[in-house]
């Protein structure tokens, strides 16, 4: 419970990272089970952004961007800063200042379960940021908080160096220790994808392929006539 | 209220339709007495989406995309999935593999009060839809449910066969057997206003295009100095 | 409280309203102690939509803009119109028609704590407006209201004549007695900031930028291992 | 689509309503095949409000009462107003006085999908209201409308006629065919229930009594040890 | 802009605001030409909640409550404490302590566009409040703000001074220079009601008695068979 | 990730649970270091609903409450169901059979991030529930999910056998390894709040007992006439 910043956390290789870096968010989310997906209020502040990286997580008072600060320190590339506040806020904790400190440590993005603000320059940073809200809302640098303990950011538990994916459709968590895992998994299921999609595409009905008729029976839904 | 599934409805022609097309959603939904209109929530994946088409409606339970898969078989050339859940729900119950099925059996695009994921792809593909989120979240396929039944649908009520339009403004349903004389009124308002947007051009003012000031002086709004 | 219109306001001069115009929302938020900034549900229809200008106010009853036509007789070139319903509404209170209108008396943008609609036409007119939701609903002219007169709009208090910049971050109130005060603030933080994004892009930390580190040890943060 | 007003119109025989009186929302929404409940945020103004009674329908235009106080015309003893707008309102459309005119004339209670007020004075008089808010905001008499034509209120599709029935748990709307078979079925329902009620409060378990052992095993559910 | 503490206000006479009193939030709305009330969000933490006094206004960092406690100092006997923060928050920046404390100086209640704690404590004590939110989550103490200056709370502009006026429908707030003329015509208005409710109670329309069978027919409402 | 059943868990003493038990939720929650509370749209079905009890945690697919079922046989005297499901859903999960079934094994109440229905037989038979909606919807048995493994409900993470308290303000959690240290804290916070409290109560300001004078003037705030 007392605040702490962790500057040394233990991060997954790259070699994980990167294994999962080509799916997208609901391929990934399905290969575990449908679980890890963040709350869909937390949307990109440009349509194309993409990013997957390991999280360092922190946890800010509300209106307070303190532990931010503190949290650059331990950041090492290839890193996603993971951001939340002990209650619902939306103001505007992170700007340019913050990306371009972010970004000369090597951090690919932000997620943050709050607002963020200046967000044509870092459209043009091509700096990417999934948030809860945008508001030119400034913050204050008063109050204690943690960095790099685990957090629940937009309903999903994450820790630190934990990978972050997040695309158009949302951002999705994996544990580091599942990341192999998950990635063969999202593999398999692109390829049975694949197949499934061009059976679609000349036609084919997806409750054949899929097998469904006979479950549409079994639970009493009947064909009739208009 | 038995689950059901109709495969063969009653459409208007296709020249009902192409009559309507040419309109935006403001102007259907002026001609239609201001009734029609879906909650302003439905918004369209990518900027510039635009459809006008006959439904295809679908009733599912939330968070199971069971009779998206089922209503397919019901689908022809020129139709539009509608689709709505028993309750509210934001899961992603349509991606790219239905919208390659559907858009294979010539549907022009989606309407959902839920989720959609893929968007990326979606919009790659031209695949327009509106919705109440965008969500990685996959869904099952185990629970019964209807393919065209009328449908509440953001609030509208639809039935198979009605004209769907959607565009940047919203959505509006348009019953097929008005459909004509919506049109006609579309086109006598469309002329009217090009008249008055030349004349607001110019600098005239509404208030005495439309002869609101005796309004304003009987409602006894008072002109005052500061 | 009774109705009225005041057609003529005072304005603060122009050159006071362009040395505003370059900054951001966030800057001049901030250059003023952190207030005058609307709620963030207020966006922009497009994403780069920029504004800076002199506000004409207007107040409706929800579902009825006949005071938005009442007020463009009071606009000159250079002004705002800033709209506000005496309850909660997103209906499509200003369109096509009324942007013609208000761009022949040279008002550069709309803010409305309300619907709009004709969207798509609007940006391709480049007609900046911000608002709490687009939708195509019609409203009726029936109702009386008020033409500058001080307002709320989301959240914040507006007199006709006060300066209101908007951009992609949000809206922020400049009341016009403080504007040359806040405008010289704002061009002092940005020094200031041009001088900090250098040495933060550097690598240096803002922790000892800004001199954090005391702060943290005061608070009582620990620094451990993980 | 024009505005209208229909006085008399066809209601289920009393016999018919009482039958379904005696079981909560729940119990009825179960019998319909979970169908006819509208959404969650329609709530009753005092805690123990119950309602079984015929529709009658109206629509108004936000922010305008017009139509509640036309229809009071069309009430007869055992009717239910139910209210609804063309867009979203939260106003407070309905009050002491609306409550006195109905109650006289026979009307048992309330729904209204926007605001109620003189809450303190309506739970005095037992009047029974399902309500989206609770707002003191009152609304104007000018625009036209519709009573007794089908409407969509908070979600669900409901015709002149139809039973609607309200509880804590919130309101749902039985079609004035199906009335008779779905009494029977919530008869049918509430008997198995009793009996459900009787081991469960003896200590077995649910997965037992409704034999979800073997579901769960087969949708791979493993028990583990801690 | 800069904080600041006004410790001595103008009030207007006990007189004026016992003369308010009596009436409901409806009533006085209304005199005031449907302006003045607050969103429908602020809602009573007691369902008998009543209150009118005068405002000491309170404006506050999100999640500080610092000036809170600077405000009890400028509270007077029949004062009401008025609070909002500079963006949203549901922390419960006002407990029990505050209740006793503010309670200690003739504090009547507490309006409040944030959260509230200890709830069942200041029920038991009667003290009245309308908040945003409920929430357990304390503030912090460490930055400043504004006491007695204008301020906008859930919507409505209010000085310090002003009559704040609370009950079950929600909260309107009354210019102290305009007091004695609403509440002579809150006092117009419930005689007018009487008359109005006794006819109604018997039966009469409120179409008959407010004149409203002319409107609906110039409307074009039309009276139809079903 | 797979799904599965945990049906011993370890429970902290009763002794540690009494120890927290009398303490309201904002004392244990500021208790530690304000962390462990769920977001404030976790309100109890009845005013003075209150329970402290150790967790037995539930992960649902929305609109299915089979896992509840199963995890019925995992509760013991003194258990708190802890619900959520893995996307946003009202539905009402929960009812009287439940609530027999579960106070049958001891379970002393339920917090759940969804819908709860029967609430009035709920609150007759003091069953206390904390839900996120009241609603009638029910809910299907199909899909796999979790009992007793570690879930995010409302914000809050929270492991099985770990501490829930609720009452009027809210939920918290307490993990349970840090159980007998927060409730000596809140023994100690309690003790100086007496203090406190009866200071003010005479009527000494807060600004003096808290030494926050000082505070006021280093920020800056300025106490100026009005």
């Amino acid at each position: 419970m007392k605040p702490t910043v962790v500057l040394d956390i233990e991060r997954p290789s790259p070699a994980v990272v990167d294994a999962l870096a080509p799916f997208g968010s609901a391929t990934v989310h399905e290969s575990m089970n449908k679980t890890g997906l963040m709350h869909p209020y937390m949307r990109p502040i440009y349509p194309d952004a993409e990013l997957c990286g390991t999280a360092v997580t922190v946890c800010c008072q509300p209106g307070d961007n303190l532990m931010i600060h503190a949290a650059i320190e331990a950041c090492r590339p290839g890193d996603v800063l993971v951001v939340t506040t002990t209650s619902s806020s939306t103001d505007g904790m992170f700007g340019e200042l913050l990306a371009v400190s972010a970004r000369a440590h090597g951090v690919k993005g932000l997620i943050i379960e709050a607002g963020v603000r200046d967000t044509k320059v870092l459209t043009d940073m091509r700096f990417p940021v999934w948030a809860k809200a945008v508001s030119a809302k400034g913050t204050v640098k008063e109050s204690p908080g943690w960095v790099n303990v685990p957090v629940v950011c937009a309903g999903v538990w994450i820790r630190p160096g934990d990978i972050v994916l997040g695309d158009a459709d949302g951002v999705v968590v994996v544990p580091k220790e599942q990341a192999a895992v998950v990635a063969a998994r999202a593999q398999e299921r692109t390829r049975r994808e694949n197949d499934t999609r061009a059976r679609l595409a000349r036609g084919e009905l997806g409750i054949d392929i899929y097998g469904l008729r006979a479950k549409l029976r079994q639970l009493g839904v009947e064909y009739v006539e208009r």
